[in-house]
């Protein structure tokens, strides 16, 4: 933990002018920081375990964890050794290498409900994947997803409509996350044109509450899908392999047809996936999916090593229980400073909200304030703990929060 | 070169019966083996400079490329440098490194009319931004692209429409390639809601004769778009950096508004970018497009290597005179063997077809006996020189494709 800050940013400052010359808006997507607090940088300049550095040489310690690829710690000495020996011999050939069905093998392997699986590189690719092979299984057309759930940033699901038009979400169809009767009136509305139900492991959407699935939602989806004959879809992009080491309702013994993964399946590493049953098979083999980069063998051997690592040293459980540490010592500092918060969803995906917190002003201040002072995570998108982290970094991100919950104290009183 | 090769491809066989039960119908994509001749391998071990290996140990002069994205040959020392660099200081943080505005600096500097860029992860990603873009700026919905071209691997431009909805596809408008009254013809239905033409550098169809562009019809899709307002939108993800060190239609004075690019751009580092000029500035600003690994350092670090040696070394100029030795060489054999052929398309990504080849049969001969003999090119899809093939290199490829005409020869007779 360096000490706190003082105000030498000059190099990201020159690097965001450079950028705004070049770069629409000067970044886009999820990781501008253009809607972040002004102590956040914009730029990074390496990372290692734990920590990352900026631009300007001031030390994080990493609670987004690159907004959950990093599951492992950046740089993780095992799966890096693996991307060093495959990019030695090789890495976009014209066909991929044996790493592609190892770690195809390994995932139908480690996924209960998987028979198969279709490797890319995004998310938005898995998940587009996944709602035509549905749709070309089924022959039918209606999708249910629930009403502002992030499922990929194509324009069937992108959260901005610029440029989208309403053919692109032609037979979409909205329920309310963990409101079966939702669900159940969604479904009667499509008449015997259901191709899929989409759901996301938990209610993750940013700038919410996160909500943990309801068993009895997730067995009633799965019910209503049995009887129609409509796959289940589970967007496991974000949370895949934080919450179970399998698929992420499988506590719940509730089993996807569909499964999209993305995110830590790798590391870090650019890689997604697509998994489904042998029902959906037959779609999956009518569709036409490719990328220039889909065969690459680097990332899939990262891909194999970061599956095995989780597995072998049970990263789940580590996860939970720094987790619970941290979820356990921030209610505590909040309590101390007269604080009302709220922390919701899994313990391994922190998410903080200050009760009347208009606009995320309180929230703004609390993740700025530990930003300037050493510590990543954010204040309207879930956190990602990783396994990486130790129970003294977990401490010496608290001392940081501490005084980023004081700060708040300050600015807005108790309450 | 390796003498004639014995039918030692246990490997392979025992890694297709593995990927049969993993992944659909064995392999997908464009780098499946399952349309090709028996001689091609599936899968493949390592590659360097100019010769790829595959897993049963068979070595293959390289004619392919990886389909496009290895333009300076495999594991190509300077790229691989930088990519080592920057993998040891990270790649996936919270947020770009320097590399990604030094990347767009670069490309904005070296494509006449881009004034920004988007990097993403797919030539399908940065496609679909540009229509996307085109429609958030015109407030139109109408896009023409030339019938039976290939533009990406998503529902509104996939080669199947297995799982595909008609609305996908809505507002699409065909034209004929080189056709200048049938894209008229197409402008005039659509009234004022036309929001881009999207045109390739070249027509580039797999399984078709390719046809350079007229360059009176590029002057005239331009003159199309300034009359009406619409974006022209250049698909230069296959052919971008292959035939001149910028924009495709650069040489032909006609710039387009709108460019999507990957496969060479980073020498096979998983990378793509949409660049754009100014007047489609807001409106990229105004989309949401992100990926998990789009803001990546590693690729990025590669990006910039690539583009700076194609630049220094003149390697456009190389893989022309490179094609063109192959492209005599080619022409002299099938007249020696009394054999019709067309060669078709940019010397430096060559295509050759037999006249009255039904169903490709000549073609699947030759491809077939030239992988058998050790090299390695395509029955139906265009080749790709790369900026490391010497003139020995192109000599030994032709010894090779010596034998495969003969081959033909004794097959189907002359003709």
């Amino acid at each position: 933990m360096t000490a706190p800050m003082t105000q030498q940013t000059q190099n990201d400052a020159a690097l965001r002018r450079r950028a705004a010359r070049v770069i629409p808006g000067g970044m886009y997507g999820h990781q501008s920081a253009g809607r972040l607090p002004p102590q956040y940088p914009q730029f990074f300049a390496r990372a290692e375990g734990t920590r990352l550095w900026d631009v300007d040489g001031r030390e994080y310690l990493d609670l987004m964890c690159s907004y959950g690829p990093v599951v492992l710690g950046h740089r993780h000495p095992r799966v890096e050794a693996a991307a060093r020996a495959q990019a030695e011999r090789g890495d976009c050939f014209n066909g991929p290498g044996p790493v592609m069905v190892e770690l195809s093998e390994l995932l139908v392997d480690t996924v209960r409900h998987a028979d198969w699986s279709v490797l890319s590189k995004n998310g938005t690719d898995a998940m587009t994947m996944c709602l035509t092979i549905a749709r070309a299984t089924t022959g039918r057309r209606k999708v249910l997803r629930a009403g502002g759930a992030y499922h990929g940033a194509a324009p069937w699901c992108t959260p901005s409509t610029a440029g989208v038009l309403p053919e692109d979400r032609a037979h979409l169809v909205a329920y309310r996350y963990n409101d079966l009767d939702s669900v159940r009136a969604a479904v009667a509305g499509c008449e015997d044109d259901l191709a899929a139900i989409v759901v996301s492991p938990f209610r993750h959407d940013a700038g919410f509450d996160q909500e943990v699935a309801d068993p009895a939602f997730a067995r009633g989806v799965r019910a209503l899908c049995d009887s129609t004959g409509a796959a289940l879809i589970l967007d496991d992009v974000r949370a895949g392999f934080r919450l179970h080491h399998g698929a992420s309702w499988e506590p719940l013994g509730v089993e996807p047809d569909l499964s999209g993964w993305s995110k830590a399946i790798a590391n870090g590493h650019p890689l997604a996936a697509a998994l489904g049953n042998d029902r959906f098979r037959g779609g999956a083999e009518q569709v036409y999916v490719t990328g220039s980069f889909w065969f690459s063998a680097v990332a899939m051997a990262a891909g194999i090593a970061t599956l095995r690592e989780l597995d072998e040293t049970g990263a789940v459980a580590t996860m939970v229980a720094r987790g619970q540490q941290l979820r356990h010592g921030l209610a505590a500092q909040a309590e101390a400073q007269g604080l009302s918060v709220r922390q919701t969803g899994p313990v391994q995906m922190p998410f903080l909200t200050f009760d009347g917190d208009v606009e995320f002003a309180r929230a703004n201040v609390f993740a700025g304030e530990a930003a300037r002072r050493g510590v990543y995570l954010h204040p309207w998108h879930n956190w990602f703990v990783s396994a990486a982290l130790s129970e003294h970094d977990v401490a010496q991100a608290l001392l940081v929060t501490d005084d980023a919950f004081a700060a708040v104290r300050r600015a807005f009183g108790a309450g």
